[in-house]
């Protein structure tokens, strides 16, 4: 029987981060997998999604492209070329997590971990122990009983990575980042888009005007959205597919060559021998302390299986902060409100701490700002004018409690906010810290003016 | 003879920024423009240059539409037409300052602005006076004497931006921001460009890295370099231009359709009355405190016209700092040494605080940080894998003494660098900000954890 420091079971952004980090620290460690390296979030989720993405980005400025001085007489998708190109990539990052298994001396170990009482894990019937098994197996597209899909008509996220043909039509149930993302790909492809969602707007985690704007900019670009709407029904008997689809208004039969089910996701916790080794799970998500133990001793949890939010950046930074406690290093918990929350179909959305709307409940008195990028002169220079930076502070302790951006290049902006927030800033502190001219970062310098009425550029 | 608290010469980004802020504040304002409102940065410098930057940023797409999965079959640039956006997009954006002069009730008027003692304007015969007057006349492209400007053959980056023809060739002298800004448009364009640059590196200013990584990069995509290399004379007698360029090697002459000169600038202060009013002036700058009071009182000076860092955004902030110290605020001197600096060709550069080199130099014991984005699932995704963050720590003290990227996007991610170095962070403050996956961004938590001997994806 092997036996090493650490095991980790999973290898996706939560299990190699571990392991990688497990190895720095001087821990001998395997990591378990059952498929590809890297997990859902290199192969199946974060990055070939963001290559499908670029494609669409490009295609768009194909289509546009008179509007920037040139010309395009012929142009078209190649949507097998484009998948494939995704598929590339996730390869070549899988194949890099493979190198820095290997060049942090990790064995990785094929097959299916079960965990089992004594620190062990049996993977396919060979077992291994260590002296710390740290559970990071994620999750899956989540099934509602009204939407069962079938991988073909019926389909989730990883089936539509991969759809052997372009839709000419495509339901997509559920507005979070999934869906969103697939809707906007798709219809830049040219597929006819349907959203349809359950709760009164789009992004429903974002701040409202963000889904507002996020609405707008969908229903220019073509996409049909349907909020407060529920698919009660699918009927896949026939050429396609039919929904019914309940809205306060009535019910409505919609038709569509494929239904994409993006309504969340359902941890793996069946059948890795949670039940066996008496490892404590609450509604779907195993519990943990602040550094991760489960209540077995020996046995730990990160990323999308335990109750943080279900996030590739999450399970890295529980993956390290795990590990360096395990080396007895002196840690500090993980700031949950501090999380940024990216979005990349077109404008992009990026977001981190609270809404308006959860300030107001919370019953703090707050300033907002909010900074259009159609007062942004790189905005103007770039084409990308619309959406905003909207801030949001603590009147009296000047803490910067929210910031929830939309518009092209958000996604990498937002850091300065959860910087700012982790380095406890106050506005006036990002007010006269000198943005560069120009940029769309200006954007959050101005919102934050906003807030404090001295705004230039409004 | 109109009577104002403050007066403010000139209108770019410095002076009428300054307007705004003195408005806003509750003073009778006016200012002064000769030509439009918004000065170079908005009718001839930053913001039409980014316009360019941008159609020349989608023709590579067209480009290379193939490498994303699309085909494009015809295509071409407009060179009018890409002109003529450009020169739109700064129209709109002086537009722009033309109503936030309106709407913050500031006079403005047209003319050229004189200083006269007794803290009074001559505007081409008329005189106003007030109680405070802020110079902010701005700066000019430099003239080298050998290489004197015909405006046509030999021009500057104001006769680059709406040059009637695209030249089929042309020689950049000095390879500053200006310089490679437009090096990179052109031969985007289809023009044969070759840089000639004085010192060893383009860039100069920049780090040693992003030097060597940009001049590669441009290497790739055809720009001929020279560097420690100097334009000694040239010959506009014949069709083109002719160019004598002397390096370690010996004498070359180079032919083009067209030179332009990128050696740095030269402030406005000639005829302004500066000698008048007895304001005291060195080695082309004119001379303030810390909160830009001239020699004399009553006079104060801004922007480019001063020691600091001539960008726009390092006149704004100045702008704001004058007229509040002014208004009796408590301010803040500016830290010159956190001002960031952007170049906008392909990759982008941004860069902010000290160089590897300067760090040495000052005797500081550094711990140095690279991530290249060759390594970035997002740079991947993206099909932007050129480039890297570069961080530098002072060792002993753990402070952030600058941050150096060279790459897509990074123009909008220094502002989490330039935020962090106020707010005083120490790396592992960075480091345990969750920044978002995927994102170029976390190529900064890379860089910094690589300083620090703990990044995970190397």
């Amino acid at each position: 029987m092997s036996k090493y420091d650490i095991i980790v079971l999973g290898s996706g952004p939560g299990g190699y981060v571990a392991a990688i980090r497990a190895s720095q620290l001087g821990f001998k460690t395997a990591v378990v997998e059952k498929e590809s390296l890297g997990g859902i979030c290199l192969n199946w989720g974060c990055i070939p999604t963001k290559a499908l993405l670029k494609s669409a980005q490009v295609f768009e400025y194909l289509k546009h492209a008179d509007q920037y001085g040139l010309s395009v007489k012929e142009y078209d998708k190649d949507f097998d070329a484009v998948v494939k190109r995704s598929r590339g990539v996730a390869e070549g990052m899988s194949n890099g997590v493979k190198f820095l298994m290997k060049k942090n001396k990790i064995d990785v170990i094929d097959g299916f971990g079960k965990l089992k009482t004594g620190k062990k894990i049996d993977v396919d019937g060979k077992e291994y122990s260590a002296d710390h098994i740290i559970i990071a197996t994620g999750a899956r597209s989540r099934e509602l009983p009204s939407l069962p899909q079938d991988g073909k008509k019926v389909i989730g996220y990883r089936e539509a990575m991969v759809l052997p043909k372009q839709p000419k039509s495509m339901i997509v149930v559920g507005s979070g980042a999934i869906g969103v993302e697939f809707a906007y790909f798709y219809k830049s492809m040219g597929t006819d888009v349907t959203i349809v969602e359950y709760l009164p707007n789009i992004v429903p985690v974002e701040d409202i005007d963000v889904s507002k704007q996020l609405e707008k900019s969908f229903k220019k670009s073509g996409i049909k959205i349907m909020t407060s709407a529920e698919v009660t029904s699918v009927d896949t008997s026939g050429k396609g597919v039919k929904a019914t689809v309940k809205t306060s208004k009535g019910e409505e039969v919609l038709e569509a060559d494929i239904i994409l089910s993006a309504v969340g996701i359902k941890t793996n916790i069946e059948g890795i021998g949670l039940e066996d080794v008496g490892i404590a799970v609450d509604r779907d998500k195993i519990l943990v302390n602040d550094f991760y133990q489960t209540n077995i001793p020996g046995y730990y949890a990160i990323g999308d299986v335990t109750p943080g939010q279900a996030l590739a950046h999450v399970a890295s930074a529980e993956a390290i902060l795990c590990v360096e406690k395990i080396a007895g290093q002196h840690v500090q918990a993980l700031d949950y409100g501090n999380i940024p929350g990216c979005t990349y179909c077109t404008p992009e959305i990026a977001s981190v701490g609270l809404t308006e709307k959860q300030a107001k409940e919370q019953g703090i008195d707050i300033k907002v700002g909010k900074f259009p990028f159609s007062a942004s002169g790189k905005a103007s220079a770039a084409g990308n004018k619309d959406g905003f930076v909207k801030v949001i502070f603590d009147a009296k302790y000047g803490e910067w409690l929210g910031c929830h951006m939309i518009g092209a290049g958000v996604t990498d902006m937002i850091a300065e906010a959860v910087l700012g927030r982790k380095l406890e800033t106050t506005g006036h502190e990002v007010l006269k810290t000198v943005h560069p001219h120009p940029t769309m970062s200006e954007a959050v310098m101005e919102a934050v003016a906003a807030a404090y009425d001295e705004v230039i550029h409004l």
